[in-house]
């Protein structure tokens, strides 16, 4: 764990050594992917196949999909008080997401000029979904259900499935969000399939989902062949708070963050240092409990950081260099420093509102930019899953209008055709 | 020029190469590129320079940048025709872009759980302007005004100066657009510098704007460092249009297209075989005018398309399938047909509305998908230079509502520390 002060002399080149500090995989596997993609291009279903024998130890044979009943069934063997939680989440996340959809705009200025933009959801979207440690039930539904909410006709899964083995709470709520085909393939080899499709696979338009380095890179590569969302690395939380908290909550927060991955990170800034000695302490205590203690407790001993600052007026500037995934603000006027936070994934606002809430069941999508990234990008929505169509409409009186100062502009960049294409209709 | 007829036995076949040909540059240059970017990221401005240096043949010495003073000059000595045309343009465009505004959301539920999302602006910008014959000073209005209007602060564009020269038209329309800084670089050097930035040149969070191939590759590899808006190809045109057009507009309109790059593409689809035939012949008397006929025929006779119809009710179909950048519907009726098209970048209504008149004056943005990506992609907006913040905040009553499904969910999926996080607040 790294402790910091704002007042020490060396602050600044730390605090600056912090928001550099990627925590990305440097592993190199661009080579290796585009090999792969290009194998799957050529060869497609033989190329899946294959690898898919080779990296999960798995003989697809004809048996290449889970089916809708395999699904149903897992939904319906779901203890009573997780299929009602998953129901709830489901319920949630889909209201919030309805109020999402975009407006369609039509208007006719005052020359007669009709403009518009229409939004329609892609035809087909795929999901990735991992079949390891980060195989969610809780991600399937914040990926799916935007999908859905927007429109998609055709919502595909693939997921690895190593040595034959699937994850029914998964395909619990994949039934639940409304999937439509699920693929037992995984890698880059399954991204690739989506991408450019197979004899077995139509192609999609849009991919997202998350996955290790190999499908972040297969996704990097293909992008523009569809649509994908952000590049994923490794959750991250900064935490706000002052010495009113009671250090086990903010301790459980920060572990709550840490337990993911050896390469999440948690920082807590505070302005009280006796408040920060507390919570430190009570993270031992914490872990002692935590059945995911070694990988919370590599994250936080590796990347943990604990930032003491002379007033809290100064988090907002920290918060806005480290764009963190969450930010939770645990103070009495949580407001007044939200106010000033201009980049963050999501944002937690009060004693009350662990990021946990967010991750489950408040509603907004927990699939959110890490890395710096909530600078330039947002969370995963519907608009993920949508693209728009603008319009424009002229008649002869409006063409008569704005059709003169066209043409200027396009003789003076040499396009004598765009002239004339004006030129024709207004008898010039 | 290829013609099909949707009643021949082989169409179907024929169709679908002409969807799948993608004329995008099949240069290998992606290792190139990241030698580039590996290079600038390690020597930063002694990279830039030596790169410039040796590819634009341009010493930039102490001058790397173009002034205010200078763009304004352009500005004030453009002939006042051509000024009121750029100033046309430019209130046009920022009208249609203001009403992109996304609106904030902040609502509370039943149970008191406060949900919302808070759109921003990036903090920096850059934007791409090739030095060639694609340095426009309506695409510089189409990039840099939607900036503007998303309320970013910082606003930089580069551009390459071959020897020195600067295109004057382009420095006026940057002063109109009020772009912040103008740097005399390119290529994937230029992109490298705003993505990492340099001793020189702060760093910024998003880039857009065209490009050669080396631009196009450096945006892609660099795309997760920063945002980066679509990856751009060869401009197309899709117009279907009956028998009753004069034959003219329609030749005018299909090689306003053709006249942009030999890679550009240039589709008729039309019920009428006379009228193709009548279309055909009249191209050919077009281009005899034409100063850029060059250009326009060498894309016209490799890419130009005439799909002869029995009925124009097969066109929206097609159209979807070909997913173009552009479609001109050119009929009494447009909108029949505009309701049955799914997939387009923008789209032309009726026989007064020539695309080049959406190029330059209409207001919605020319920079549009291309390449089939208009069946996931959008054309770019106000969205591109902002991102979302989504934020909750609950009180106890709330996190007594909706916690306990958070934690039935956290413990099914192993993650105990989440659990607790709200456990502790809950004291379960």
């Amino acid at each position: 764990m790294l402790r910091l002060n704002s007042r020490d002399s060396g602050f600044e080149q730390a605090f600056k050594r912090l928001v550099a500090d990627r925590r990305e995989s440097e592993t190199s596997v661009a080579r290796d992917v585009s090999v792969i993609l290009a194998d799957v291009r050529n060869r497609g279903d033989q190329a899946v196949a294959e690898l898919t024998s080779r990296f999960d130890a798995h003989d697809l044979g004809n048996d290449w999909t889970i089916s809708a009943e395999v699904c149903r069934e897992a939904f319906d063997e779901l203890k009573p008080d997780l299929r009602a939680a998953l129901e709830l989440a489901a319920k949630r996340i889909r209201a919030f997401h309805e109020a999402q959809r975009p407006a369609d705009r039509d208007d006719t200025d005052k020359h007669g000029v009709r403009m518009g933009a229409r939004w329609l959801p892609v035809d087909a979207a795929g999901l990735y979904v991992p079949g390891g440690r980060a195989a969610y039930p809780s991600s399937m539904l914040m990926n799916a259900i935007p999908a859905k909410v927007a429109g998609v006709e055709r919502l595909v899964v693939v997921t690895p499935t190593p040595k034959g083995q699937v994850n029914p709470l998964v395909l619990a709520a994949a039934h639940l969000a409304g999937v439509d085909e699920v693929w037992r393939i995984g890698g880059a080899q399954a991204i690739a399939a989506l991408a450019y499709g197979t004899d077995r696979i139509d192609p999609v338009d849009v991919i997202v989902g998350p996955g290790n380095a190999w499908v972040a890179e297969a996704k990097r590569q293909l992008f523009g062949v569809v649509g994908i969302d952000m590049v994923a690395g490794p959750s991250e939380i900064l935490l706000i708070a002052d010495g009113k908290n009671d250090p086990e909550w903010t301790a459980a927060d920060l572990l709550s963050q840490a337990e993911h991955d050896p390469a999440a990170q948690s920082i807590l800034i505070t302005d009280d240092p006796l408040f920060a000695d507390t919570v430190a302490d009570r993270i031992g205590v914490e872990l002692a409990m935590l059945p995911t203690a070694r990988v919370a407790a590599e994250s936080w001993n590796t990347h943990g950081t604990i930032i003491e600052v002379a007033s809290l007026d100064e988090a907002p500037a920290l918060a806005n260099a480290l764009a963190a995934e969450h930010v939770q603000i645990a103070t009495d006027d949580p407001e007044a420093l939200f106010r000033q936070i201009r980049h963050a994934g999501s944002v937690f606002l009060g004693r009350m509102t662990p990021e946990a809430v967010g991750d489950y069941v408040a509603g907004p999508n927990h699939v959110l930019p890490t890395g710096r990234r909530a600078r330039f990008s947002s969370g995963l929505s519907v608009l993920d899953f949508m693209k728009r169509t603008s319009f424009i409409q002229l008649d002869e009186a409006a063409l008569k209008a704005i059709g003169p100062a066209a043409i200027e502009l396009a003789d003076a960049e040499g396009l004598t055709a765009h002239a004339r294409s004006i030129e024709v209709r207004l008898g010039i």
